[in-house]
């Protein structure tokens, strides 16, 4: 979780008129930024609008939980007494856009100048490189959250980073100035607040 | 869970070697069928054998638990010691193939003459036509339990189905004769168990 947090476009502080700006058009451009919300569910917003307008089906995979013991109780619904949470073996989030199937993971860091790699796990990595070998466009929505900056990572990207790490003198995270100059910042809009799919458009057409 | 189940070739029974076939090979069109292993389990498996020999990455999504308490013991793993089962938004299996997005669900039937309609939910019908009208290729994996016969329906015939319930003298149930007209069984292989690709392939060279 990262704390609330206003852009100052120019230096100047953001008004409120008693918390409620009277000219919540005018800021769209830059101040829709995080405001203490964890990516996870920002991103889920962003999903179910895509679903409203139609424009995509992307859903976040349940947390996967080992059920060990369930009571019955007559007249109520199953209540699981004791459970445990297991690894999953792919990535959180997917669907289809396009035609395209999707496939990604969503991180946070509180670093300002590099991604720590151990954020990944091996098997979302796997996983993304098998995803990525039949045709399906993976990628890792990324936010800086000090910054408060977000990245769009094409899977590419990534797994050349992820390589390099076991390689001698590999590097154990990724610089910013790597992400600025490879990747797409995602700007934050109002409602999808993370339109994501802008960036997937242009990695799209790089496709064809 | 349907019985053990033996299939017997021209009427003739099979013959086991104390529970061992000397001639494995031979029996594998016809006999490599359900022997009391759940619809999920069997094809939980035939997708990890699709993923073992690298050809598509489909997985099975977790069911969504909602967490209520969770123990942190010391040293030990979170427990999770009251939580409840919720409905699920989607299907239950989804991923890449060839560059598609599949998208389905299993069901199965003790019926033998044909398939009730109360067996999906109005969430799942949603989502696939939302998939499918995305480019995603959506389907049904049928198991006739007492028969043990197993069918593909594409989405396309299930929701004409499906819709037609709501109607005037609109059936609740999918009769066989109708399923067997108009959709592809599924014959039983050795590994993969239920090799539903290759009629996935047959409905890529439909929509080509």
């Amino acid at each position: 979780m990262s704390p609330l947090k206003i852009h100052y476009p120019n230096g100047q502080p953001y008004h409120y008129n008693n918390g409620n700006s009277i000219h919540p058009q005018k800021e769209q451009s830059s101040n829709y930024s995080n405001r203490g919300m964890s990516l996870e569910k920002e991103i889920n917003l962003t999903n179910k609008q895509y679903l409203t307008d139609n424009i995509a089906v992307i859903h976040k995979k349940p947390t996967p939980i080992q059920v060990v013991k369930v009571d019955y109780p007559k007249r109520e619904a199953a209540k699981i007494t004791e459970a445990y949470y297991r690894r999953s073996s792919t990535t959180d989030y997917n669907g289809v856009y396009k035609g395209y199937y999707l496939d990604f993971e969503a991180k946070e860091t509180k670093n300002k100048t590099s991604f720590p790699l151990n954020n990944f796990h091996e098997h979302q990595i796997k996983h993304m490189k098998q995803s990525t070998e039949h045709g399906g466009i993976c990628f890792t929505i990324l936010r800086f959250a000090t910054l408060d900056e977000i990245y769009l990572l094409h899977a590419d990207f990534l797994f050349k980073w992820w390589d390099q790490q076991f390689e001698e003198k590999g590097r154990k995270s990724i610089p910013l100035s790597a992400i600025k100059k490879e990747n797409f910042l995602i700007e934050y809009g109002f409602n999808p607040r993370i339109p994501y799919l802008k960036i997937v458009d242009q990695l799209i057409e790089n496709i064809k």
